[in-house]
C-alpha cells in the first residue's frame, strides 16, 4: 500500500516509516523539523542523537532497499501539500505532523495560537487535499486520549449511543480537554468527523495514550535509523523525565500527588496499532476511533516501576513530587474502552518492565546528553499563565 | 456597565450599541469592516444603506448623548486587541466579531481556513487578552443554534447530565455541525469552556437562532442609525432572500424540502436578550449556555410566512424550491430548549408578522439595491466543494 507520513522526522513518525516499509508498503514522508526547532526552542535536544534527514534516507535505503518519498514542506500550505498528494498518490495518510505538547501551547498567546493554527489548519488542508487528489484515500489522524479529559463515567471509543429524555441517538462522545494543544486535536476531530460525514471521506481517529521505549526490531544495530528521545518540560512525558532523572541521578518528580492516571503503551506496540489501522481501513463516510493504550497507571506508580528499574542497573533515586504546574484532576474516575484494536488482532507484545531496560541502556549510554540539558526538564510554564519554577514538594 | 461590542460595524453589533448607550452603558466597539468586504466579495451590498463609521459615529454622538469608542483593527492581532482592552478596561464584551457565513466558509480550502482562523483565533485571542487585562470580565459570545444541528434527541442549553453505565457527570451536549463555519464556532466554544474552567474566567455562549428584522426603536429615523441587510447567497439567510425575492417579483426559494427546522428570533428581541446576558453577569468560572431563539419554523413555512406578508404589499409571489446545494437533514426531530433566558426575564415583544412588514417597507423603499445585486442571491457554492448554480425544483 502506499502510504504517506505526515510529520515523518518525529518521535513516532520515523519509526513507523520503517515499520511499515519493512511490512511491504511503500512510503512517503512530510515534515519540515518542526520538532527539532521546538526541542531545540526549550533548550534542550533528543538524548539519543538522531541522524539529519539525508542520512536518515539514505539509512532506510541500506537497509530496506527502497526509497522513503522525502517532501520537505509545511503541512498549512495548500499547494505543497496538494502537489506532494498528486505526485504519490497515497492510498493512507498516517497524520502525525502536528505539535504534540500541552505545556508549549500553555506558554502564551502566540504559543496557543501557534498551536492551534498549525495543528488545525494542517489537518484540514489536508482533508481538502485529499478529497482534491485521493478521495478514497484513508487519513489516520493522531487524536490523544487527552481529548476526552476525565470525565467521571466510562470513556467509549469516540462515539456511544446517547439515550436523552426517552429518545436516542449516536453521538459523539463530549470531549472536555484541559490544555490549548489538546483542544486542538479536539477542534480537528470534530472537523474530520464531518468531512466523513459530508464528503464520505474515510478515517481513523486513534485516540492514542502516551507511547514510551526508543527501540523497535526494524532499526537493527544502525544508529542512523534511531528515533529522538525528549526528555525537556514540554517535549518529554513524564515517563521519559523519570528515565532521564534517573540516569542522572536526580529524584523522579511526579506532578502533584501523582494519583492522575493515564493509558501507556510500547512503542512497538504503536506501530502494530498504527500498521493495523492501515492495512484495515474503514469504509468510505466511516470515522472510526480507537482508543489506543494498553495499561492504565497513575504516575506514581510509573515513577515507582521506573524506580525499580532503574534499581537493576546500580542507579538508586528517591521519588520526590514537584508542585503540580498544570491545572488537572489528580484524583479521578478514568476506565476508558480500547476494544476496536484488539478485535483487528492487536497483541500486545511487552510488558513495560523490559521496554523500560531498552530504554535505560540506550539513555546510559548519553548521559552525557541529557546532563548537559538537565535544566530542560523543570517545569516553569504554569497553566495558569505564568512561569515560574515548581519547587519540590 | 463598560461593554465593548467586537464586530461593531455588523448586523447585530451596530444596532447592539444604540441599544446598550440608550440602557446607559458605555459603549466601544472594534471593526475593521471586514463583513463590508465579504458581501462586496460575493458581488453583493447591504439592501439597506449603511453609512460609513464616521457617519454611524456622528449620529450616535448627537442621539445617544455619548461617544462610541471605536477601535479599528483585527481581533486575530494581539498587541491590537490587548492595546484596546487596557484603554477601554471592558466590563463585559459581547463578541460579535466572527465571519458568520456557511456558504462562504464552503467556498474553498481558503475560505475554510480563513473562517476558523479568523473565528477561533480571534476568540482564543481575546481570552488571553481579556485574562491579562480584565480578568473578571464577562465574554458574551455569539455561537450559533447550529453548532448542534440536529440530532435525533431533544437539545439541552449546552450541558446536561449524562448517564452512562450507570455514572453521572455533567458534561457537555455533543455538537454536530455542518459547515467549516458552524465548526469554528464549535472549535471557540471548547476553547471558551476551557478557559472558564482552568482559569476561572465568566462567559455567556449564546447559541443564537436565525434573526431577522431590519430595525429597533433606537434607530429613530435617521437613516445614519440603520443596519445592514443582506439578501446574497452567504450573508443572506432564507428569510432575508426571500423578502428580497418577494420585493423583485422572483419565486422564494426553499432549498430542497423545505422541511428544514430552525429557530428563529427577532432583532429586537436578539438585542433584548444579548442585552440581558450582558446585565446578568454569571459568576467567576461559570460557562452559561442560553439557546437564543423564540420560534422554530421549517423553511417551507417560513416562505409561506413571507409570502403573506409580501401579498399584502401587492407583491404576489409563488414558491418554487430550488436544488439544495447543500447537505443537511431535511427531515429531522427539533426539540431544543430556550428557558434561561426566560429566567432572566426575557419578554418576546413582536411576532414575525409585525416585523416582516417593517422588512417590506424597508425593502420596497431600496427596491432597485436588490435589483441591482439580484444575482448575488442564486446559490452556486455547494457543500460537496463544487461551484454550480442551483435549478428550481
Amino acid at each position: 500500500m502506499r502510504v504517506l507520513i505526515t510529520g515523518v522526522d518525529g518521535y513516532l513518525g520515523w519509526p513507523l516509516s520503517l515499520y511499515l516499509a519493512a511490512r511491504g508498503h511503500e512510503v512517503a514522508g512530510i515534515d519540515d523539523y518542526s520538532r527539532r526547532a521546538w526541542v531545540g526552542e526549550m533548550g534542550s535536544q533528543s538524548a539519543i542523537p538522531i541522524a539529519k534527514m539525508a542520512d536518515r534516507l539514505l539509512a532506510y535505503r541500506e537497509h530496506l532497499g527502497q526509497n522513503l518519498r522525502f517532501y520537505r514542506g509545511d503541512l498549512t500550505d495548500y499547494n505543497f501539500v496538494l502537489n506532494a498528494y498528486k505526485s504519490f498518490q497515497p492510498e493512507a495518510i498516517v497524520f502525525l505532523g502536528q505539535m504534540p505538547s500541552a505545556p508549549y501551547s500553555m506558554l502564551d498567546v502566540h504559543h496557543a495560537v501557534y498551536t492551534q493554527t498549525n495543528n488545525v489548519m494542517g489537518a484540514l488542508v489536508t482533508l481538502f487535499a485529499m478529497k482534491e487528489v485521493v478521495p478514497d484515500c484513508h487519513l489516520v489522524k493522531l487524536g490523544t486520549m487527552g481529548e476526552y479529559g476525565t470525565p467521571d463515567v466510562d470513556i467509549p471509543e469516540g462515539f456511544f449511543e446517547l439515550e436523552y429524555r426517552g429518545r436516542k441517538d449516536t453521538m459523539m462522545f463530549p470531549r472536555k480537554a484541559g490544555s490549548w494543544y489538546h483542544q486542538s486535536k479536539v477542534h480537528d476531530t470534530h472537523n474530520v468527523e464531518m468531512a466523513c460525514r459530508l464528503w464520505g471521506m474515510r478515517s481513523t481517529d486513534i485516540m492514542q495514550g502516551v507511547v514510551y521505549g526508543t527501540y523497535i526490531d526494524e532499526m537493527g544495530d544502525d544508529e542512523r535509523l534511531r528515533t529522538r528521545f525528549d526528555f525537556d518540560q514540554c517535549f518529554g512525558t513524564a515517563i521519559n523525565r523519570f528515565c532521564a532523572q534517573a540516569v542522572i541521578g536526580l529524584p523522579l518528580t511526579p506532578y502533584g500527588k501523582g494519583t492522575q492516571k493515564r493509558g501507556f503503551l510500547a512503542l512497538r506496540d504503536s506501530m502494530q496499532c498504527l500498521g493495523l489501522a492501515v492495512e484495515n481501513p474503514p469504509k468510505a463516510g466511516e470515522c472510526r476511533v480507537f482508543n489506543q493504550f494498553e495499561e492504565v497507571y497513575n504516575v506514581t506508580e510509573l515513577a515507582e516501576r521506573v524506580q525499580g528499574v532503574a534499581s537493576g542497573y546500580g542507579l538508586d533515586v528517591a521519588i520526590n513530587p514537584m508542585e503540580n504546574p498544570r491545572m488537572e484532576s489528580e484524583s479521578h474516575h478514568y476506565n476508558p474502552d480500547h476494544q476496536h484494536l484488539l478485535d483487528l488482532g492487536y497483541e500486545p507484545t511487552r510488558d513495560m518492565e523490559t521496554e523500560l531496560k531498552q530504554v535505560f541502556q540506550d539513555l546510559i549510554a548519553h548521559k552525557d546528553r541529557i546532563e548537559a540539558r538537565k535544566e530542560a526538564q523543570f517545569p516553569d510554564i504554569r497553566w495558569d499563565g505564568s512561569r515560574r519554577k515548581s519547587d519540590y514538594l
